[in-house]
């Protein structure tokens, strides 16, 4: 192919050669190809009867990648130069005027623009149904009573609801991310050629319209040496892995023995090969374990570019391992996140029990002396004697008696032990967004509302 | 302040006062709180007076920090609570009715989303002219001719505006990531309390007005659990970094006495201890060495956050740091580097003798080819024979005889030659985005066009 | 100091200058010059009064950065010239005789070599210390049980000394780390110049056996270019972080209400700013946050370094902020580590009621079985079918009757019950370096062994 | 296999399993079952009888995984569980005696320890391979003359030679990491079983022995949670790739037209699809590609590790990938820089042209002064003057008239012009560890001695 008389040493292929992994690019790449053919036909660069035979030569090629008959070559570099290969084996030595106007730097940046843009949408699909399974679960929840933690130390109570859809915002925000990361894929590297632009004046806006770019890249040199797209994809990747590994982890401790707040379905958990009585939530666990491989493809990426000049590089061939893992990993991750919570119990029980610690109404008391005039830290400082008092003769704050807690404040009277009271607490967090009832109630309203919205966008 | 009795061991607060490095958010701290007194006043929680009271505490705290004279003690153990005592200093026990409402779990979200739409703003300044600056210098060197490069190795001849407009539009991409990070800012923390929301039902939509929110959280626990926003401007930070690393590793190269393309200004370069004749790039080296810092400032918070249980935990803690080093990198990054820029000299003479190398028009003796009907791969083949055939006999390719090229294609005539004069390469790149002058002429004008509607956003 | 005649841009200058955090190398730095002199004065570069003078001088400049007295200049561009011209200033242009036969490349190599072998040093010495206290720990609680986990499940019982010895042997691994990172620091730069070796045939040999090194560096190139060292410490502090992480981890969890295995000093927890009743764990949430800083630490520099070429680039001015923080942040969270731990009170009624769920005990019945001859893999299976009919009929394993038991094996009878017994289970795992107490026992006397080496190491 | 009676979920499957990367630990796997098979017969387990059976089971088993016949199924968890499946296939339900006394958090650590201590073992192999190439190049072009850079400007000329070993002494480095990492994986996880002992009393040493460990791992619970051993593996091959990516970028940067200083072997190179003149270092450019990567693996396990509580946990599963996608690397790019290197041609005449270059000799002039009595810093200031001379007259330093260079110190007569002939700067570097040749001759002795010293190790 090239001015270089040698065969390639042996070692050098292996170093070398993308195919082993690129061939998944195959479908953007005979779609990239495609096109093409059409600005080539309208340069006169082939004729009706050329196009044809080559966009039917490529149909061929494409049928043998889809069933799985596609004879790879160990001379193939990668999966462009594959299916040029076979395309020229097909239709004979013509097949060579495909690559006509382009460069492989141009094409391999066109075909991961476009399976980056693909992998978004599913990525932003299966966000979707796990924003579906978190809010249908919170619904089913709403009024089960859990103690929030700060610090992993029971703070104040709130509704299991309510603690569900937290995770369903973070998704909210997941989903934007993706979305962003599709628009980056938007400019059309193909027809910059190697790296300065092309001989032939192509019809670059008809391309990009034709395979859904939303315009031709503005600069040759960019487009070739441009991987920010895939930096962004991976950049939500990152996040919304690091928002499962925090979901991940939580469900592993809610299901020890100690916690006790749920437990995973078997489909879903695992034995011990040697304790009989074992049954661990590896789901919650690899889905928590994901996060730092799909940072690292991040990190891989931007190293590879760290300093490297303009325009293209070698270097840029280490973009797809990287890319693909993280892809791979960030979307079982949410299919099986969104069907392992399908299959979760909670234990409204044991959830309950633990609500019911005074000790997370303390922020009631104080609030209460502030109605009553008193300012906030000084009200927080009477309840932390409180507290105190109780703790060191091992009772609960309610266990005080009125003359105690009166010695406290003389503002604090029945109101006292009524704020005490199981749920007082919980209703009474009235700000938006917070955990009361009705207020939750509009949360799920508003959580409705962003599902329909992002379920009809997809239509 | 707590129930807490025994006074802090001093290593402890080593660890845990952030007030070291969290100071630089009083502003923010001050603004939040000046807003909290709005919500506190609708309340009923202070009266008039008490409102007049606190603010003007608040002002007088604010110009003692701004002033340098706010006395900071050991024992204050954040910006919050640093600002909160010296209140109550002032103003006495009554100050301590500003904390009603809110906990520092909302609070310290709360400014960071503040200090971050801020920077976002300012990086996004910085952006603009940067981008001001390569476009003046494109305009300049727009017809300059030079070697375009992949694999470091000379492809094709490009102009030099050409290849600086490459880093004009990856600016444009890092101008709309950091856009995107400000809007990630957008939703106000306050008013989430500790974590399940307030026993107030605060008007969070005012003060989220007050304060440039677009709109309350929805969700009390995600909005004290959540650095998304954080994440977001780290990771617009880290590929603009990037960015710059490769502008400093190409102005390197191009620094050596072997390219020889340009030359920083002294007020850029260093000298040596030791040897008395050199010059160094070293802001150029600075520049492109500064990425892998603020990309382990988004590995930092992305590892703090793997698996952290919700809502609020002290590891939380960590984010500041890196950001704060991030914003600082990114900042002065971007403004010495537009200053560098200013005083770069490129020197015409190299440039032009390096694209005067006739092999970099190898590939339109191809296409020329593929002009009278042969098969590019069939083309590429021949002149590959060509170059062949010249490198081994010593030879440029136009010092080859006419019957040796025609032996090598009969195609060939006084067109082979024509090709590889000076400059015909260049201006045969007629693709849009290709440096061809009359496309390069358009860029320029897209690029005035960006520019502008970017400058009058600010406005 | 240069042929650069024009002032510095102030904004280079911000770029450029490493006195802001380099300062901290003086000691090294004096020491250093110190032992140069020694070498100019072997070479007759300066005679008897010549040393004398700038040795004192030296002197002088020392005392003054040890006091504090050091009259810093916005013009040092780093530590190394600021002593230079300071030195200057006392004993006047003889002072610049100093740098003769030497390079701020090879200089600032030695310092940080020199540097990092003293806080190897200290990290070794407090590691030790908290073995230290992990062995005492774990001495105190040698009897107590506690559940051993998996998946974060019960799986079998185990001693709470048992498990503090886990990191006992963490340390003693990292302990080696650090020591082999100090062993990478031995091979001396100084005497490299500015890359090529120098002019003067300095006696490299006494220098280093001077400065505490084991040998010259053989290549002068390397010596300049290398931080490998560096990269040793900072995976020794990267190894060490994690594993207090995992500490930190568990401490946080053993701490929550749930768990209720253990609670920290107050001198070590923190209160809330608005919840009175809270006692969080900070110092161990704080400790289990610090690991992605270091990591990122090591990340850093080896960006920095990644693809840079030989021989010193600015570049690697960006190792110093990168080991410093590591260097901070692994010498507190030691040190803090070791007081925390110091001051935790653990639970025996909490651990020991966990540790008497017969479940843990499961591993032990399917041993029965094949103690009778059964495979274990059919035992195992035997086991899960009891654990089955216990779970499913809301019972332990010894509430079944001896009838349902025998119906899933006849091989099983009385010491069925007998193995479920509370601590049978425990003093069973009789394999070497397992739980039982005769195991720990001797585990216990190897970690008084190992510490007592390396104590005696120090000495 | 347990006590969950569902089948799992085919989701499930795809995360949990491990099959799929782990079955290249199958020779591990079958040495540590023999092995053990030893314990059992020793405690009576199994009887002589018992002890063939199992035994040329599972020989018929390797021969299988060997031979690429063995028949992996779905419902195969991993590869431990695949093995003891056909062992019981081959011989019937005795087969699942083999685990007894053994778990496969145990089995698991122990596979990997034995795995990366042969993994370290060729990677020493290989990078003495690559010190040997290095070697013989130095040796080769001992004194071929060339600028060494620093800034990437030049600085002072030096052998290439001399620059060529500064990669040897990298990679003697290298290599004494890479036996810390074997020397990591010298304790023995197995017989540690689940985490907290077994209640069998294992021959612990005699098992150790016979694998070729050094002694038996002294804490379970640390046993099976560890994975220093991989990270130190990680932390050497990070280290090794980041001096090879030195290395390529060299590589590069040699290659282009502009240095023109090497070019690779066509066997080595790659050509271009569109441009026919093209000759690609890609060899160098991957060399130079993958050490983020490899970074890349060390962050994700501890990214993993962090915070993780003991004792195993599922994440531990997500060391493999990593592990085993970082020794591929790194084992792939030695063995293809040493032949890259092999087929490598310097070129002589643009080496000692660029070496020619008289400002490089600028320190010696300076150094001249010295030897004068003037103190260096004010020679510096000297020269720096007569460089500025010549800059801005246009002339070399040879150029300028002896009363000119007179005019800047009267010391400088003819001494001065010597001082900057050709190659007399580069003899002048004397020092132990310069470039001078005597100097070269003794670091080329002391390379060939490491050498030696390093093959006969492992003979």
């Amino acid at each position: 192919m090239t001015r270089l008389p040698d065969p390639q040493d042996p070692l050098f292929e292996r170093l070398n050669s993308s195919l082993r992994f690129d061939r998944r690019l195959w479908p953007q790449d005979i779609a990239g190809s495609k096109a093409h053919l059409g600005s080539l036909r309208k340069l006169e660069v082939i004729d009706d009867e050329g196009l044809r035979t080559l966009d039917e030569g490529l149909d061929a090629v494409a049928a043998e990648l889809d069933a799985g008959t596609f004879g790879f070559q160990d001379s193939d570099e990668d999966i462009h130069m594959a299916i040029e290969r076979r395309l020229t084996e097909l239709v004979g030595p013509f097949g060579g005027a495909l690559h006509t106007g382009r460069s492989r730097n141009d094409q391999v940046a066109t075909d991961l623009a476009l399976y980056l843009r693909e992998r978004a949408t599913v990525a932003r699909r299966l966000i979707v149904a796990l924003m579906g399974r978190l809010l249908a679960l919170a619904k089913e929840h709403s009024d089960w009573r859990m103690p929030g933690y700060t610090h992993l130390q029971r703070a104040q109570p709130v509704y299991l609801g309510h603690h569900l859809l937290a995770y369903f915002w973070m998704l909210e925000r997941d989903e934007i991310r993706f979305a962003a990361a599709a628009g980056s894929t938007m400019a059309m590297p193909l027809g910059s050629g190697a790296l300065a632009g092309l001989n032939w004046d192509l019809d670059r806006e008809a391309t990009a319209a034709e395979l859904g770019f939303a315009r031709p890249s503005p600069n040759s040199i960019d487009a070739v040496s441009n991987r920010d797209f895939a930096l962004d994809y991976l950049h939500a990747a990152t996040v919304c892995a690091m928002h499962l590994s925090r979901l991940g982890s939580e469900l592993v401790i809610w299901s020890s023995d100690e916690f006790g707040f749920c437990e995973t379905a078997d489909e879903f958990a695992s034995g011990s090969s040697i304790m009989p009585q074992k049954k661990n939530p590896d789901a919650a666990e690899l889905l928590r374990a994901k996060a730092p491989r799909v940072t690292a493809s991040l990190t891989t990426l931007l190293g590879v570019l760290h300093a490297l000049p303009l325009a293209y590089a070698k270097d840029l061939q280490e973009d797809k391992e990287a890319v693909f893992d993280a892809v791979d990993t960030i979307e079982l991750s949410l299919e099986a996140g969104e069907r392992m919570l399908g299959g979760l119990r909670f234990d409204r029980e044991r959830l309950a029990a633990a609500a019911a610690d005074e000790m997370v109404a303390a922020t009631d008391i104080a609030d209460l002396l502030v109605r009553k005039g008193m300012p906030f830290r000084q009200a927080h400082g009477v309840v932390g004697g409180l507290v105190r008092t109780a703790i060191e003769s091992g009772r609960t704050l309610s266990e005080l008696s009125p003359e105690e807690v009166a010695s406290h404040s003389e503002l604090l009277g029945d109101d006292y032990y009524a704020a005490l009271r199981d749920g007082a607490s919980l209703d009474s967090k009235v700000s938006a967004g917070g955990t009361a009832s009705a207020r939750l109630a509009q949360q799920l309203d508003a959580a409705d509302r962003v599902l329909e919205t992002l379920r009809s966008d997809r239509d």
